[in-house]
């Protein structure tokens, strides 16, 4: 570091947007994540899964390092209004991304239990639901940098197939289990895969909620959950 | 609200603690949720799992107002290093506590599927699990509002007890399942709630790695993970 550049953060929107940039990184690597386990589920490969599960590493250090960013970028800059809602809602994403990373983890320690067992007859709608999240994810991320609400809508729209393709898969192995109790323990680690996945598109609906908020200042979160509770 | 009462924040302590009493009263209410879950599970009381299934609305309305009282703390005092982190700390905690909520709402519905078939042999270590996981989080919010790191570590600790009961839940249901495959949706339910509470635990070890950083400003999250990366 020379005496030229100044030792505190550079110029605030560099800064923000090199935040951003960082996001995008951490969620190309989540997101890759995913797309690796389902490929060893696919391809029985525990080489693989076992790579997944031990590579949690650099998103880790990412969600450390973004949110040290965030705090900074606040306290040395004091940043009003939308920027100060677009920081928030990054330290929000960043928990969003580690979690994803974490439950990458977890797929990939169920699909090596399940590699290690008999097959169960398919894997039903299970790699189409690890798209559609993967997808998700990439869309919310997306829709962050560009302040796309847009786009935001169509990932909140996409959790409810992912939903509807979770139940269906749900039913499916709860009626193999009972037609051959033998396969129950792998059959219950699709029914986890199918979990974690739909968990991750949990996590992309949050993120499109936070970049509704950071855009428009208004909070869709609970809004329509309000009208479910009065109506049961 | 009178003439009297300033309408933006007061004094900057003041609202600080006024945030922290907030969440103290939406963890209360994030607990007592689990509580009447586990009270509906044991007693068999769909009433009562109904009443949590419906009854999300005031962590919600919670979660929604600490989060906005946190960006206008921010953006009204530019508050620097102990309270900046104390504040974002808090819109982290605040976004673990809804989750809980959504978790009892889970738990609930699972309840209500679990008491509409035959039960299965017993409970096992189900009500231990709700026990520990609601004093993790009653432990995780007294941690934080005293900045007390003992306690913060003493459930980091108790974690891995909720994760071992967990696991025996786990193991002695499969075995029910295989030895009666007419209980599998049922005893599925309680798998489900098992996990439901497993998760509750994770959100307040969260908290927990939260308190550390703010009271420490260092960040013990992934250290150890690191750790066992190399390891394996």
């Amino acid at each position: 570091m020379t005496d030229r550049v100044p030792r505190v953060v550079p110029h605030f929107h560099e800064a923000l947007e090199g935040l951003k940039e960082r996001l995008l990184v951490m969620g190309g690597l989540a997101e890759e994540r995913v797309r690796a386990c389902l490929q060893a589920l696919v391809e029985r490969d525990e080489v693989q899964a076992g790579a997944v599960r031990r590579g949690d590493a650099p998103v880790n250090r990412l969600h450390v390092d973004i949110d040290q960013r965030c705090v900074a970028l606040i306290a040395l800059n004091q940043p009003m209004a939308a920027d100060l809602r677009a920081i928030v809602a990054a330290v929000k994403i960043n928990t969003d991304l580690e979690r994803v990373g974490d439950l990458a983890v977890n797929i990939a320690e169920a699909v090596l239990r399940y590699l290690a067992q008999p097959p169960v007859p398919g894997l039903l709608d299970i790699p189409r639901m690890a798209d559609l999240a993967q997808r998700m994810l990439r869309d919310a991320l997306d829709a962050y940098v560009r302040r796309d609400l847009t786009l935001a809508d169509q990932v909140l729209a996409a959790d409810d197939s992912l939903d509807a393709l979770k139940a269906q898969v749900h039913h499916a192995l709860v009626a193999q289990m009972r037609a051959e109790p033998s396969i129950i323990e792998p059959a219950l680690d699709l029914l986890l895969v199918s979990r974690h996945l739909e968990r991750i598109g949990d996590h992309a609906t949050n993120i499109a909620e936070d970049v509704i908020f950071m855009v428009t200042a208004r909070d869709v979160r609970h809004s329509g959950q309000e009208d479910d509770d009065a109506a049961r």
